[in-house]
């Protein structure tokens, strides 16, 4: 008890040391954890309501919820807008007759090795390219592939992914045979098409002083975009079939050598359809499933 | 020192005690913040590269990257596909064609109130409906307001939050005269224009069992369906600007009565454009600046 007694200061300073340490480093995670918040809500033109991986640059660059930057815009002069306008009736008939042209897009795996002419492939990206986007940033670039030995490598780095992410999944009760698997993850398509477009977005800019320059909702603007594309697509007769390859878009991007601010959104091979072609019968939802007037 | 050392055992059960609990606090810690980063990364069908939002339900709904779900397309027939083709000439007229005609939209601002026929905007709601969508989910609701009072009730709330966004920017530089921001908060097509088409997201969907059904890729998805929507108006000669309110997803969404899985990603007011509208004399990027040849 004695030595015990006399070693308390010791101890008690060895305590406080310890218990300072414990505190100061506590504290220090709740800081950074609230510095992380903090930078998260900073940004007042990302939508709280809906999540974005915009990369953000200079406050000066803030975008406007009508997607125009406010300074760009007011310094830019303006011009009268004369549109092509048309009778109501026939707005019904252009209305119905576009319709009915989309409403035969489907999406196809089964793409036709015949060439498709290039120049056409350039008036559909033309097309894409008059997408709006967020501060008219323009935030895509798509990259068309006809190179063979190219389109082979993309179809080695996609199966290898592929063939990854089915096997893990072999443990799910909905998966029973392997020979059923495999052709999920061969996709013969990526040889067979004429063209490969690979969209990627800009998840930011670079100014000519070498800053970052944001890019509001890059992720919303490309996809807008590759609907136009997929609509100029469907109105040249050729087919796609829209996918997003897993986990591939580094490799890819490096394959094509596009820049640290490009990222792969989708993969679109495009061609005319085997004439073999099938497609699932699905059917799409009616009017009153996807419309609710006020 | 004799009343100091009687009270050392004290002493030291209570530091134990409070080193104990801070040190428990600290793991506690720990421990959540890498369950946070597990159950990130627990998700075999979105793309470590990008970005998604999508509400997870049960593993038997996970996606393919080209947007079929492997278990439905099994038990679905497949039919022929057999579309339109055209001849080279054709395609590149088609093309030429559409591109001219898609390059002449803008967004605008200046919308009148001339009523449009309701059955046209039923058919550019039908065309936006043909777009694809992971696993064939078709996670977009279209809410077509027209009603006077809902449109002003929508012009207040966007107002009131697009006043904070403005006030709030003040202190940075760009910003310098309350006067020009002003006309950037005041968005009169909302009470002018014949329709609002408010888009929705279906974040996730409910299965008849009433269980959540996984959304894959459905902002993705409901952009694409987006761009398609902008290519049917342009069609038949009606205008449009693309907007993200800020940050009234929440409040738009109680007042039109939308369920939880569905979250508000644009609004269009649509309508022909004002006799007197102008546009900001913009440019787009050349062929070269957006489209890379491999």
């Amino acid at each position: 008890m004695v030595v015990f007694s006399s070693l308390t200061p010791v101890f008690v300073a060895v305590l406080c040391v310890i218990i300072g340490f414990l505190f100061k480093s506590s504290q220090r995670r709740e800081t950074r954890s609230k510095q992380e918040r903090s930078d998260q809500t900073a940004r007042p033109w990302v939508d709280e309501d809906l999540q974005d991986d915009t990369e953000i640059s200079s406050k000066h660059n803030e975008g406007d919820d009508d997607w125009l930057d406010t300074t760009e815009e007011e310094n830019l002069p303006h011009i009268p807008y004369t549109p092509i306008q048309y009778s109501a009736t026939e707005m019904l008939e252009r209305s119905e007759k576009f319709y009915s042209l989309m409403n035969l897009r489907r999406s196809v795996r089964f793409i036709s090795p015949e060439p498709v002419p290039k120049q056409v492939i350039d008036n559909v990206i033309r097309t894409a390219g008059t997408a709006p986007s967020g501060a008219h940033t323009e935030p895509w670039t798509f990259v068309v592939v006809s190179d063979t030995d190219v389109k082979h490598m993309i179809r080695e780095i996609i199966e290898e992914e592929e063939e990854i992410n089915y096997r893990q999944r072999m443990g799910d009760k909905w998966v029973h045979d392997l020979k059923k698997l495999r052709t999920n993850w061969v996709k013969e398509y990526l040889d067979v098409a004429p063209y490969l477009i690979l969209v990627f977005k800009q998840t930011y800019g670079i100014l000519p002083n070498g800053k970052k320059k944001t890019h509001y909702y890059n992720e919303i603007s490309v996809s807008i975009s590759c609907g136009i594309l997929l609509a100029a697509l469907q109105n040249v007769g050729l087919v796609t079939v829209t996918t997003t390859p897993l986990n591939c878009g580094p490799q890819l991007r490096s394959l094509l050598q596009r820049p640290a601010n490009e990222k792969l959104l989708m993969l679109l091979p495009v061609g005319y359809p085997a004439s073999d072609a099938e497609v699932p019968d699905l059917n799409r939802k009616g009017l009153n499933d996807i419309m609710v007037t006020v």
